[in-house]
């Protein structure tokens, strides 16, 4: 699969090429940020917009500029009295879509009488710093960090216990999943004046340097498949050297790009090198969003997807075109699950909800996750990590160098025991879960592993086809919360 | 006193200043700084010298320029096994001068086995980010905040731990006193995992805001002053009134300049008002190098200070010209111990190894603490707080605003009992221990008291004259500190 885990972080490296870039580049570089939810019509979303001016540079005094940061309040269930407020640590996208797409909060708010919260992460949404001119260079880039995204938080919640009456002595906890759970827990790690715990979901804070195995990305993508069914996996691996040896000929362009019913015809290598990357995306976003129920991501998908595509790839011993085939169909469960596609479209777009332009630049200063597959332990083309190729691509495009272990420097790596009051919760069937935190490191620093669970199911809405694992996790997460609530107010009264 | 305290922190403000200003408001600006210790011959300080390329900015990638950041090694006593670390996080000055004047660090050293490291501050001493541009604007001085300088720590250490064979597995333990000693508390904080413990000596964590009053600093220097003999205190509040009722006609102000032998006369209201700065700061001065021996400050000065000028003002019911009179010989004690003098000079200059430019930008900035007196819980002339005034004057002189709540944010002003393993060491007699943490906060943030301790005296070297009551400080000190080796060592092995 070649350059696809690169692409993942690398999608807009290319210069000039944040516009023109095949919209398809644009879904790698989301993958691994958050997953659309299903819409729920059992409890209402109503919140209210607001605005907070914000410092650009928390960190300097030169620059005394500020720009609006949108915030999101639902406080239908709250209440003054024992009340919580649980603060979403907004991630790389709009904010409505997190707070809409964020089940959980609303259906634990009544029950922890709580005051929702939805911060948008700076640089996404319409939190932009300078207007249009927000992605223009590096200079207007350089307050795009997470340590400014927590100051924005810190700010912010201080602005809101001096502003809302009753919200001074009330705990807050700050909850995120994917990119927006490493804040969350990074936050109360860093500010924990500010909040009483955190809720990570799904948070990969350990993907970084050497903290896990560059491979382990993409071998639990392969789990995935192969628990469905051993051939399945198999099937995948064995497509590529099909492809690479059919694609040799023209004929072989020719009949590849009909037998997947491709929207454009394969011309070349860097055509078949597009369409690997194409199809290596696909099932890793499957790995993602493998749900329990029909859900949408970049398209809409069935229950147990994974199931559904593996189906196709079961038989074993067939020839190159044989297993091509079947290819088409499993991808077709994806691309075309509602049977209306004449053709499958390399160019198709994710949600513009998520910010790839802000990811991308992240991803080339602090967020350097490397990703590598070897093709033996995982079913994809092998690729290694090459932070040289990745920071000369990474200065081409924004002009920075990223710093790849500044992150473990700033937020303590594997050493962050003495925190405390931190749920890290991770799907079995979540890429991500390799570097998410997957045992408790203490009493207070939990790990919940929820074994049939993909990207942050937890913070999905409830569903009647939720397995059980994830109803237990999401009951443990409400435990620890009232928890944390009882200890805050229990502090209070002793300090009175 | 009218200014004193304003001058405290606003040494440098008034526009152009910053060379031309007389000297002895650099001493004013210094108050709060670090004092100087009297040289000791028992142990030898012997180090080498090192330098570390920084980031000027970690906190962007705009700008990828670095500096040299000066630090000191001494590790005479290291042992590789079951050794430790004590990282003295360099205030506002000259690393040198801060390792020469550490004696508790040399004293200890062999008991813990320890490498002693000296971190110097950036923007102080050598460690100057754009060399001889450094302090020319609020441009270049941008990178000067207690975060970056936490930061260059944090990647010091780091480096230390990649260099040095041996020092990995072994625990750091942050050591400050005064601004290097709320480094210290903060480092602990903000960087759990670079430091198992810090010892926060005469740290003033709570000296911003509202968190302590105003006032309390100038309450303890005239504590100091009224225990020593109750007249004491009263002839130095009834002072100010002498000399604005003397000063009214200008036959007094020459005969005050005689009185008081100054070596310029006084020629108006605005030297009158020097004068009166001139004499707080030096009743200040002698609050916080109170010590129980022979020292040198800016003059050399008598073991128990305040006892020996209290010698002057124990008579009630005297008049005007009386008081002045011994005022002057008060006077005489801190500026003539030697008595080699034949005048008294109101420009005399403090050290020059602090810093006055640096921490005048960041009093303006961070660092905003507020001080207020209103001579009847104080000895002093009456003085608001003005943050406006305060704030018009930081803009004038540096082109900056300063953020008086941003500390409390970032650090958590009193609410920070989540953390862990730091020592608050203040002395009583200290005015700065109005804004320490007196009080345990837990089993592992525990305030140490020492009753006749000055400014930090628990850091100085042992000396014969010490109290009782800081040898227990620095043996209960050197007990935590074991604690956390111990800890430290214990939660290695359960790695294995």
């Amino acid at each position: 699969m070649g350059r696809l885990v690169q692409l993942l972080l690398l999608a807009f490296l290319m210069p000039g090429l944040a516009i023109l870039l095949p919209p398809r580049l644009k879904a790698l570089s989301n993958l691994h940020l958050s997953t659309s939810f299903t819409s729920r019509s059992s409890i209402v979303m109503k919140y209210s917009i607001h605005y907070m001016e914000q410092k650009i540079d928390h960190f300097g005094f030169n620059n005394e500029k500020t720009f609006k940061q949108r915030y999101l309040i639902a406080d239908q269930h709250w209440r003054k009295e024992g009340g919580s407020v649980l603060f979403y640590t907004g991630n790389e996208g709009d904010i409505i879509w997190f707070c809409n797409n964020t089940g959980f909060m609303w259906d634990v708010a009544e029950e922890l009488k709580a005051m929702l919260v939805f911060a948008e992460h700076r640089y996404y949404g319409q939190s932009l710093p300078f207007g249009a001119d927000t992605f223009q260079d590096p200079k207007h880039l350089n307050f795009l960090t997470s340590e400014q995204a927590l100051a924005d938080f810190a700010e912010l919640i201080k602005h809101l216990k001096r502003t809302i009456p009753g919200a001074e002595n009330q705990p807050f906890i700050a909850v995120g999943g994917s990119y927006g759970g490493m804040l969350a827990a990074w936050f109360r790690m860093k500010y924990p004046h500010m909040v009483a715990g955190a809720l990570a979901a799904s948070a990969p804070i350990w993907q970084f340097e050497d903290l896990v195995p560059c491979g382990v990305f993409m071998k639990i993508v392969t789990m995935d498949f192969k628990r469905t069914c051993p051939n399945c996996s198999e099937n995948i691996r064995s497509s590529w050297g099909a492809i690479n040896r059919l694609t040799r000929k023209s004929t072989g362009l020719d009949w590849l790009s009909k037998a997947l019913h491709l929207c454009t015809p394969l011309k070349n290598a860097q055509d078949v090198q597009h369409l690997k990357d194409w199809i290596s995306e696909t099932w890793v976003n499957l790995a993602m969003v493998d749900y329990p129920y029909e859900s949408s991501f970049l398209q809409h998908l069935p229950a147990w997807p994974i199931k559904v595509v593996c189906q196709y790839l079961k038989n074993s011993n067939l020839s190159d075109k044989e297993l091509l085939q079947n290819i088409f169909h499993a991808l077709n469960v994806y691309h075309n699950y509602s049977g209306q596609a004449t053709c499958l479209n390399m160019s198709e777009t994710s949600t513009s909800s998520l910010g790839s332009l802000g990811w991308s630049y992240q991803a080339c200063t602090e967020m350097v996750m490397p990703f590598c597959t070897n093709g033996v332990d995982d079913m994809f083309e092998p690729f290694l990590w090459d932070l040289k190729t990745f920071s000369d691509d990474c200065f081409k495009q924004w002009g920075v160098k990223p710093r790849p272990s500044w992150i473990t420097s700033m937020y303590g790596g594997k050493d962050i025991s003495s925190h405390t009051n931190i749920i890290f919760s991770n799907g079995d069937l979540d890429p991500w879960s390799g570097g998410g935190v997957t045992r408790n490191i203490t009493d207070t620093l939990v790990a919940i592993i929820i074994p049939e669970g993909a990207h942050h199911l937890d913070l999905r809405a409830n569903n009647a086809f939720d397995p059980m694992t994830v109803l237990l996790a999401r009951s443990l997460e409400v435990k620890y919360m009232k928890q944390w609530i009882r200890d805050f107010y229990a502090s209070l009264r002793k300090k009175d």
